[in-house]
């Protein structure tokens, strides 16, 4: 017996489009699905991109306008996979048009256009998750098992970083065409929406909510010139954001994030201690956790580097055997089916909208916090 | 315009049946390939299972006798994806009838199996290739560019690893579905051609021909159940193989490869000692190479942990953005990439079955010092 | 021809008494001291404790008052390693009879304490040292050398913690005897001076003077039993401690100390970010130094794991043979070399009275900031 | 009670002599040991040497001649710390003077010099110990407990290198002073018997005694200039040699030595693969040791990375606190303090003269088996 269609349609072309392209066709090959992802259209206001990128991946069609998209009837889900500044527009009328919504993170690029897209999807009660993907890498998925489990006791602390260094050189223009992380009207901020957010939504996710930041940001290099417009403007965006808080549990935490960590090119790293237990975890070597338990034998205690490869590791038994590690791209694709299991089951996924805003709410708090030079407090 | 297709067959749903599958599906999405690879058959003698396998890759069709594959006219490719013991049968007949074919590794279960293999494509003028898959690791294929530059002077030493420790229990059985590899006579041997053959493949590769070896086996657990049988059986299959060999460069090297080394479970290692440089790599960590240079300035001289997951690095401006890393699958979506242009071009990619044949030399020649307990050359 | 003699009286017998005691020791058999160092008195209220310290590492003599021992004129050098809230009278009386003073971290219980024990010492015109013996790591030694040299270029970045996980549990009493850490009375704060102190005085040695702090410190544990009292108190020191700051040269930092990091002992780790290098330290492993440098040629650009026993790094060429690793006592025996070296020269060695004062303007300001909820400058 | 004293005569100025030398001096600081040690004498040919020697340890007196040496009357330890082709002829004067012998390693330049060296000590009834410090790690001891303690079950496997690069330049002349380990008429050997000499002495220690090995030596810089005649002169060493073998345990072992392994200075390596626990151990972090149990719970199992600096890890309540490590001299202090309690009580303290001949049984069947190309048996 076929299974049910779930037809997609997406917005964007660029590197998340490939991402949540290849997690569309991969999940079913490994993962039980109880639908049929079928790859109806890809959206993009260039027509020689769109028509590229649907050959490549097999989308059915292609519009350049999507509006179009979301008014077709064929489509049931809607992914958002570009740039920030359409998130909140395009993720609205999505959900007034009955489509379940897939948006990249950040969901907004600020709190108020989160707030809008949560009432959105809720007042038309539409399935919806964000594309916090590194919830689901399997290491990742293990260390939540073990909070859930109660074998870290009290949190005492929570650190996270995530450092990079492509935006170094002075001569990097900002704005348009892959640049537009760089353009602080498009993307809404700098590494605080694109990698901050990331580690908070993670550590909420670990360790509760958050009460109070208090935040320092800087724009090393001031001016450069603008790839729209050709000259050289202002930089808008944050370079670099690193916050002191407080959550709700007690625990303390420190949080940085940067573009200008020669060396580093993706590493988000994230650590907690607690009362029995501790654990590590970085990007960079991602199926791989660091694990201490106080409560094993003291002559042989030590930090357990556990490869998270293994049958009974999360996900881990969908894939090949154990000692052979999956990457980056696997954790759309866990992602997605999970999302399609949800679906089905007429259960939320997280994170959904909801979880995206909350952590909207803790940019906001940490970019205001760098201008007023004050503790500020989480909404929400 | 639509791209030439090249339809493949494959033999085996096992554990490499899902590797190379999934190779033919994904290649396209992230190299330029000349062809447009078509599933058109999957051979399995139970057809539940051939079925199975089918629906989740997307097979057009099954088959439950291989020879019927073969004869197939719509079909231009042969992969042999089931144990050792179908590899030469299949890949001659296939070879007879005209088929380009892909053999898993180890070509032969000896080089008497192998030679005839050779002889069948080299007469037939058929493309060939040995799916010893981690000749396409990035950080491999980035260590055989840096020795290939004459980076590392003269070679001293050469060091290889297999490590796993999955048969350490005596209850395991040998035999049948899922267990194969334990029973000699389909396997041919045990870690011997299992895993000493991808060390000795990546080694020649990177390092020339071996010259001569001396070589220890051991069965640690002597009997165990037969799982066709029910019966308890004289394990016949080498748990442990150890050998010492000189290289025809002067280079001296050993090789292990275990079952019972506890707590590895695919740890295959390589490390190269030159005058200059040397390298390390191993499995478990497969996106990085460590590299040492020792014309690097004395007081900053160290071993380099290279992540390798740069734009300028192999194979990896297919992929993500750098520091973001790829799986074990990707080998083999690489090698088949690679073939696929091969095959275009009418040029010859390694590993060809003579390549394999070479290896099946070393491990007859490892088997035989292990019995007569002398040094032996090796052949070829 | 016998060298002069330095004749040395000590202030302590704990942990810091025996490695200061083992670095007069050690100094004269791996350095060529202008002096030879005199083991004259040591001074400790217990006069048992003195006796028994005194035996075990040869002392001349005893004193249980300090004052008679800075009286005595056969000693030229008063070495402080006893409590905190010590440190002031000792060193100014010292400063005044005319010693040599050396003096353990943190220099003052605060900036005022500290301050009066500066003027003191320059007023006298005495030779002065305050123990930080984390700049004579060696691998810390390099690092300062790359530095100078102009490896780095501008500086982004700087990070610094030191974790520990000795005082999680309720049932540490506070106070007396080998617990003074835990009396605020005594050691004037918590891991603010005892940890963080050390992070800030090496930080401000690499990359300059920090400008100002926002801070945030805990007191998990909110009493303890306090062992000379023998009732449950008030726990008045800092558990935990973490800033941000920016230094004068317009880098961003993040600084951390806790005890209740489960799994670390004396985890003190630093990474610094330049423009075109960036480099890590721990002293879990502090024979090894992690350092990257982005004008390596591509394609083999990682981090380098340079292990800091070679002939041509800082202080090895007095120790071993290449590979072979030293240990924590031996910055002390490091700093004692040297400054004997530079009371026989007439010039200052760091860390000064006055580089230790200005680390205690530092800890003043976060401790501050940890009160005001403000960001506050840093004095002097 | 003054102690009784332990007065000591040592033979040699060199590396060897400077790490014994620190361990009489420092063991009584660290240790409570039943005796005082006194340096007596320090003999070597050169007088001037002897001399500087002398000065900077603080013997009390000089001899040239090694015979007068172990004439002395007040003299109760022989410690031989000169080249190798002088520790037998010392070594049986010394016993037969009725003194107590330390030796370096190896204990003979072959077995028939160290048999008899064991024939004199046993008939003398002196005690005596072979320095392979390496048996005082506290990670290797830890070692040594965990699998007396029977965690790691049916021992499988042992493999153990020791890989250095001081000799690759063809410009490094051989023999005189420094280079006396190139001259093989006063080394014996090369590598084997310099460096996997260490490594068979803890394999057996932790493992048992050896059976059978087959092997390989190589000289790959056939000519060097002699230092002592100022000729060039063919080398008579191995440069590097290698060998598997079996254990009477029944478990499988490959050994490897070289000093052309470009990136390594010291690197001395160890695992061991049981049935239920596997543990990796390397000098270049000798503070740490890898341990994997596979009685851990799936989920978190890993290998564990335990510090070897907390209180109940072996001989580390002696030095200073968790987290701060020691170093390589230390072992050397270990193995004195632990020498000096066995002569106290009247027992032995291993690693004996009978030990260390046992490790020359095997470097010699590994040298013979090099030659013949055959499997030999070890002796003994």
């Amino acid at each position: 017996m076929a299974k049910k269609q779930l037809n997609i349609g997406i917005v964007g072309y660029g590197f998340m489009g490939r991402t949540h392209s290849n997690a569309f066709l991969q999940a079913g090959r490994f993962f039980d699905l109880p639908c049929q992802p079928v790859l109806k259209a890809v959206c993009a206001r260039n027509v020689e991109r769109a028509k590229s990128f649907s050959d490549n991946w097999g989308y059915e069609s292609i519009e350049t306008d999507w509006r179009k998209l979301v008014d077709r009837k064929d489509i049931d889900l809607i992914d958002i996979a570009s740039p920030n500044d359409t998130h909140a527009e395009i993720a609205i009328a999505a959900a007034q048009a009955g489509k379940i919504v897939m948006c990249e993170k950040p969901l907004g690029r600020n709190s108020s256009e989160a707030l809008a897209m949560v009432d959105a999807v809720e007042t038309a009660k539409v399935a919806n998750m964000v594309w916090y993907n590194y919830r689901r890498v399997p290491a990742v998925v293990l260390l939540k098992k073990l909070i859930d489990e109660g074998r870290f006791g009290r949190i005492f602390h929570y650190r996270a970083k995530f450092l990079q260094d492509w935006t170094i050189s002075q001569d990097l223009p900002q704005g348009g065409e892959g640049l537009w992380r760089l353009d602080v009207s498009v993307a809404g901020s700098g590494v605080t929406g694109d990698l901050l957010a990331h580690n908070i939504d993670t550590a909420m996710w670990l360790n509760g909510p958050i009460r109070e930041v208090t935040a320092m940001t800087e724009t090393f290099i001031k001016e450069r010139k603008h790839n729209l417009t050709g000259e050289v403007a202002p930089v808008g965006i944050d370079d670099a954001s690193a916050f002191l808080c407080r959550f709700e549990n007690g625990s303390l935490a420190t949080f940085e994030a940067t573009r200008y960590a020669r060396g580093h090119k993706a590493l988000y790293t994230l650590e907690i201690n607690g009362e029995h237990a501790s654990a590590f975890w970085d990007l960079h070597d991602l199926h791989r956790i660091q694990y201490f338990d106080h409560r094993d034998e003291g002559q042989v205690r030590g930090w357990r580097d556990i490869h998270v490869t293994d049958g009974d590791h999360p996900y881990m038994d969908h894939w090949w055997v154990p000692g052979l590690q999956i990457g980056y791209e696997h954790t759309f694709i866990h992602q997605f089916a999970d999302f399609a299991v949800a679906i089905d089951t007429g259960k939320e996924a997280a994170p959904t909208f909801r979880d995206g805003l909350a952590t909207d709410y803790v940019t906001d708090a940490v970019l205001k916090s760098a201008r007023t030079r004050q503790w500020e407090n989480v909404s929400g």
